[in-house]
């Protein structure tokens, strides 16, 4: 059975430009490639090493240009040879081992032949080996005489999508489900196929394939044939699928009066159900739950446990050798904000420490990063500490919801590696990385490992965007092996995705070391977590979203100061939850790193951080180097001009112009929030001064009307225009005064996801730029997602130029304007 | 009123790659932009300044990234200054003058202000200009002081698009009519305008909007406000419309009982309806006109002469200034060929040679280039040097009819140069060159110049590839000056087009300026035209079309020789045709150039060249050069890979790697049928020993049967093999006895337009390959229009091994085979 033909020889009569679709796996033309045997041989046709043949032929196809011979057993002249180690070792007298998913890169001489052996502690870790000996060819590491052993980090690498089953995807920034459509399996399969090789490249086996505020039909019957199509496909490349379920669903679905753990016909009933799944998908890896938490039902219905909740299922999976993934990402969401003794940080411990040793063994505690929910910065989750007879995966956010949402680039590398590698004091005097924690290396549990939410959907390039890709690539990376470092897994990523060049290298590999910093440098720094809205979309500014309700991400910010006291001594406790020498470092203000400090203090304003500078000034100059440092990601970008090919050269340009000029939005309204909060001026005299700025509602405007923008900071001086439909076009319009010289003219203005509005600017009788406001923003208001710039270079201006903004609304689109700064 | 708003800002938002769109007009960002004011001014807000004053605006910002501020009168400040002499010369005291279309690029000082001016003698010479201004600037020529007069060589220098009123084109590559479709003119005109910007850049001021084989509806009142609406398009670019019309119409349009030319009626009803048109389109240039010729009624009909044809139409069109253009292009083409003195190549001058003088002073004859119809290589039209008194224009076409129809590249430029500058010693002892005649200078005609036939289309790249346009940018720049060097044209073209990367330019020049011999090497060499099926397509080879058929193109080969006697001692007389130089070098065999042999000559195949060869070796020979060039544009294309963007340069490699093959078609079969006519061997061993060749007929076959093709050497060995439709998949194998190695597999199949059949290649078990034949070319047949070559490089055979191709038909595509090529 052939299944890879198409995919085979797709990229050779392919016209197109680069697109992204093949990520990672390009396999472009090597200007120097090795020297290479005419053979792939396979120890026997299995699925698994089938399509490790087929990979690898595929992959130095593109690379050399040549076919390899497809054999099977021992060739008679060199040749690559895939297999297993136990059906390797007889015939190449292999003294290796090889644990499972796990391999070996050896060349071995037999009298007048070189055989460059693949051997896998099983058939995935020889499919592995493929994927590896294809990422050393590509990157031109030596490979004429190997003899290395790769074993994976932990047992469990997985990826959740967030996919829901009509065909949206929560969370999701890259199109729509490559899984679902319409409550049914897509009906081409061929994305799911080439994201479990995306998936298997990296060494990840297992992928949930539905949203864990998971749809209750996804067990019923008339789903399982879908479930199993969707197994089908990532089958071949050792992906395993798991699927989120609903507790409440033997009410909901079976049609039970009761969905109580404890009782029996309950048991009996996840029982039946998951033998029937089985029957269809026999090498099911198991079921996530999400329950008690935002809104699923769960075993606090009955009063019960999540160990009880949680064994239920576990027990019904046992017999298939599945797996049950519980998440720990279970909190109140209705607590008292008045209450300075509340603390969502403090949940996850608080639910699930007591519980410690009362989980089955095939439970896993999924246990987000972070004890809030994936910010910009939070200290390692206490839990992962906390359990001892508990087996633990942590959770990564691969998809950007707090990040930007595919539209900012941050490669989230760095902050993962800030978690895995904390040392958490779990165990004595040796070091406990949370990373050996997750993987239950400290505990030696049987089970654990790392989960990472991935979210891809159909769009080319998978992900939204070019470089968002580098964080599945990533995570992948460090869920196989988190002693990487992030410096040699970006510049991995650069070179497979856009070539060795090293200028190209350079560029985007710094870029991307540095992007996590700059990102928290505008949107928040010093533990503030992600000051974005965090109620509504996660995207634009909103630094008093998180107070005054119940959902618990307070910062805390008043008149006196700022951020969260989560000390034992006169805070909420948090602290506490961890072990002693972590939990004296974060009490005590003299050891607690400045990055975390709001998180775990609250501070005057006026604090002095161990860098020296004040609290509030160090909120206002990292606010100016982050969004600095996107403008030079933009100006460092077009160096590369010529150099990465011109399809993702401009998409990527145009997606850090559009970063930048966010960046100066989020800078702004962070700014001037705790200037006005903090009464205390910027010691540089920037903040609410900015040379060259024009406020629209201070231009003379035609039918173009006043509004308040909400927050006001949102909005520079708090106030837009707006042009109502029906006013047909609307206008702004100022006198320069300024001397004459070539300008750049930026226009701040509101591109909301209602309508594509239509602007024009002239300078004089002349019109200088236009444009349509067809960005997909998530939101519909005048408001800092909406807010976008234009930047417009190049423009000559002489004293008493009029220049003048024409906006057109379109749909509820108001064609709003916020500023225009005209800078030399 | 601004027309140009959303071209001017369309490039800098668009993130596609490079689709050839805007051709030698991207203005692509300079690495060092010369110092340039900032304001663009222009004498008068007429339309076509204010076009020049746009583009101006437009290059630039592309160019340097800077908008220029766009002003009336001349400014305070420095400035680009554009108008014409007279409305600049009094406040610039310019002294130069210039004639219409016309232009001065100046710099005048004027106090401390520096004025870079731009002056025509009219309107339209300052539009030229300013594209003449753009053009240095994108060539890195120095601006920074000018003092240059340019005079167009011709008043003429027109188009002429052969797009039928339904929308198709005869001969047109492509794409559909910008112009019409459905008996309409198209909905949108932005295609029209930006046709016209491009005819404007090279300075071409006419274009005609129908084809020549006219449909009568374009004299309808119903078609009126569509001619009106092209021409609306074309005007700001300073392009007049004119039209083509069938001399039968007064009959079939007019409801009259006669279309004889001396007949007052008709005379009337012809002036009747160009008034008409005029009302609409009062800047009409003029009319075309085909009569007597290839089934198109003409005066012939009433035994009226041409000139009595053309007159009747001038008339009608004087008051309104209109031209009438009357083909040149009249044969009979039901002539006998037993006959040895019948020769159509005389058919242009024996029509109109005697009417000279007998033409109305507002009445052009139209010629081609050659006396037969654009063939690889003719000698110069002899009507050229014959009139006297009568305006002439010469038609050469861009569009590549007999030159591979855009699928073979063939810069003609070097072609057209050999024409334009060949004396016709028709005026005493001073050069004479067919470009004076064409342009009038020699016998002081009030007018004269050029006609290209383009027939671009709506492809992203108006010519159906991306190399072709250099076609229509020769065209154009010769027509305003045919004494410019191919190697200048050339390499104008490639820096506009592909940027100023010396191995770039290099390398496209260089392939460029040898194609034109490439192409005759492989298609038609010493004069023998391209020996295509010249009844059919125009496309693949067919050595015997061209014979025993009235249709008059004959070579006249056979066992004893070949080539067409047109001497005046032995032959047609065609060579009498000439003024006396030109005819003696061509009577005597001595003198005769060998380019022009065959064409002039018949002679017996062992007749020897000048160069030492004899005929008949020199034709094999020829071919296998020709066929070897193109395989090396290959090469040296993929040494461009990442100096041209990807989305070109993969499509231009995959056009020159098919050209690749069909000129291996062409070389096989024209030496095939040669060796077999002349009988005499080629003395280097090649034709008919293919080393590596399996011919599919000798092939095991399944399913697979055996065809005679016609003609044989249309195929190797004469024959192919078919899957009939119904029969399944089919297969034709083979073993490999050859030792163990790296080959490349060449597979000769047939890829019919009437289908699109899929095929594989498989090495043993082994799939090595597989595409499906989708190319559009002009026949479903299997012959050598439809051979083409598949390349499979890179393949380990081993002996023993079976190499086995399996085609699956579609339609009535047959997945026909003619050969396997296993080469090392």
């Amino acid at each position: 059975m052939k299944l890879w033909p198409l995919i085979l020889f797709a990229g050779l009569s392919a016209l197109h430009a680069e697109t992204g679709y093949n990520a990672w796996l390009r396999y472009a033309p090597l200007d120097n490639p090795p020297a290479l045997p005419a053979v792939v041989s396979i120890a026997a046709p299995s699925v698994l090493e089938t399509s490790a043949q087929q990979e690898m032929i595929r992959g130095l196809r593109g690379m050399t240009g040549r076919t390899l011979r497809e054999e099977t057993g021992l060739p008679k002249e060199n040749a690559i040879v895939i297999g297993t180690v136990a059906q390797l070792a007889p015939e190449l007298h292999l003294t290796a081992t090889a644990g499972p998913d796990a391999y070996v890169l050896k060349t071995v001489v037999s009298g007048t032949r070189h055989y460059l052996v693949i051997a896998g502690g099983d058939e995935r870790g020889a499919l592995y080996g493929a994927f590896a000996l294809l990422r050393k060819i590509a990157l031109g590491d030596p490979i004429a005489t190997l003899d290395e052993h790769d074993t994976p980090y932990a047992p469990l690498r997985w990826v959740n999508q967030w996919d829901n089953l009509e065909g949206t995807i929560e969370r999701g920034y890259g199109g729509r489900s490559i899984f679902w459509d319409g409550l049914k399996s897509r009906e081409d399969m061929s994305r799911v196929s080439d994201y479990g090789r995306m998936l298997a490249s990296l060494g990840i086996n297992g992928c949930s394939i539905n949203n864990v505020n998971a749809n209750p039909k996804i067990l019923t019957p008339e789903l399982i044939p879908h479930i199993a199509r969707i197994a089908d496909a990532f089958r071949p490349w050792g992906v395993r699928v798991m699927i989120a379920v609903d507790f409440g669903s033997p009410k909901t679905v079976g049609g039970m009066d009761t969905f109580d753990p404890v009782e029996p016909k309950v048991a009996e009933w996840w029982k039946a159900r998951f033998d029937e799944i089985y029957k269809a998908v026999p090498d099911l890896a198991g079921v996530v739950l999400k329950a008690d938490s935002e809104g699923r039902v769960g075993p606090a219905t009955y009063g019960r446990s999540h160990a009880d909740a949680a064994n239920l299922l576990a027990r019904a999976l046992k017999p298939h050798g599945g797996i049950l993934f519980y998440r720990g990402f279970v909190y109140d969401h209705h607590m008292d904000w008045n209450n300075p003794k509340n603390d969502r940080g403090r949940a996850a411990y608080d639910n699930f420490h007591d519980l410690d040793g009362k989980f089955d063994d095939n439970v896993i505690v999924q246990i987000k990063n972070g004890p809030i929910d994936f910010q910009v910065r939070e200290p390692a989750s206490p839990l992962v500490g906390a359990l001892e007879k508990t087996n633990q995966a942590m959770e990564l956010q691969v998809t950007q919801e707090y990040f930007g949402q595919s539209k900012h680039n941050v490669f989230l590398v760095p902050m993962w590696k800030d978690v895995l590698d904390f040392d958490m004091h779990a165990k004595g005097a040796s070091p406990t990385p949370v990373k050996a924690l997750a993987a239950g290396k400290t505990f030696g549990r049987p089970l654990g490992g790392f989960v990472g939410v991935v979210n891809i959907g159909l769009d080319d390039n998978w992900s939204g965007n070019h470089l968002s890709q580098s964080n599945l690539y990533g995570y992948g990376r460090l869920a196989w092996n988190p002693d990487l470092s992030s410096r040699r897994i970006a510049d991995e990523w650069t070179k497979l995705t856009f070539g060795s060049d090293p200028k190209v290298d350079e560029t985007i590999t710094s870029m991307q070391l540095s992007s996590w910093r700059t990102y928290e440098n505008y949107t928040g720094p010093l533990g503030l977590q992600t000051l974005t809205d965090i109620t509504g979309n996660h995207y634009g500014v909103n630094v008093e979203a998180s107070e005054r309700n119940g959902w618990g991400q307070w910062h805390r910010a008043d008149e006196n100061g700022v951020g969260m006291d989560r000390t034992v001594a006169t805070g909420t406790g948090y602290i506490g939850q961890y072990r002693k020498p972590v939990a004296q470092m974060y009490e005590s203000l003299a050891t607690c790193p400045d990055d975390l400090l709001l998180f775990l203090h609250h501070v005057p304003y006026s604090y002095k951080l161990h860098n020296g500078k004040t609290v509030v000034q160090y909120i206002y100059d990292s606010h100016y180097e982050g969004a600095d440092a996107v403008a030079g990601y933009a100006r460092q970008w077009k160096t590369l001009r010529r150099l990465v090919d011109e399809q993702r050269y401009k998409t990527i340009l145009a997606q850090l112009e559009y970063q930048a000029g966010q960046a100066a939005v989020w800078r702004d309204a962070v700014n001037v929030y705790f200037q006005k909060m903090s009464k205390i001026a910027d010691a540089k005299g920037r903040v609410g001064h900015w040379p060259g700025r024009y406020e629209a509602e201070a231009m003379t405007l035609k039918g173009y009307t006043t509004r308040d923008i909400v927050p006001a900071e949102d909005a520079s001086g708090g106030k837009g225009v707006a042009c109502a439909a029906g006013a047909g076009t609307c206008a702004a319009s100022l006198n320069f005064t300024g001397e004459a010289g070539w300008y750049t003219l930026r226009v701040e203005y509101f591109d909301q996801s209602n309508g594509v509005a239509h602007y024009k600017v002239w300078v004089g009788k002349q019109l200088v730029d236009e444009w349509a406001a067809d960005l997909r923003v998530p939101s519909m208001r005048l408001d800092s997602s909406t807010s976008t710039r234009r930047t417009i270079a190049g423009i000559a201006l002489r004293p008493g130029d009029e220049i003048r903004i024409e906006g057109e609304p379109n749909g509820g689109e108001l064609a709003g304007l916020d500023y225009v700064e005209i800078i030399r």
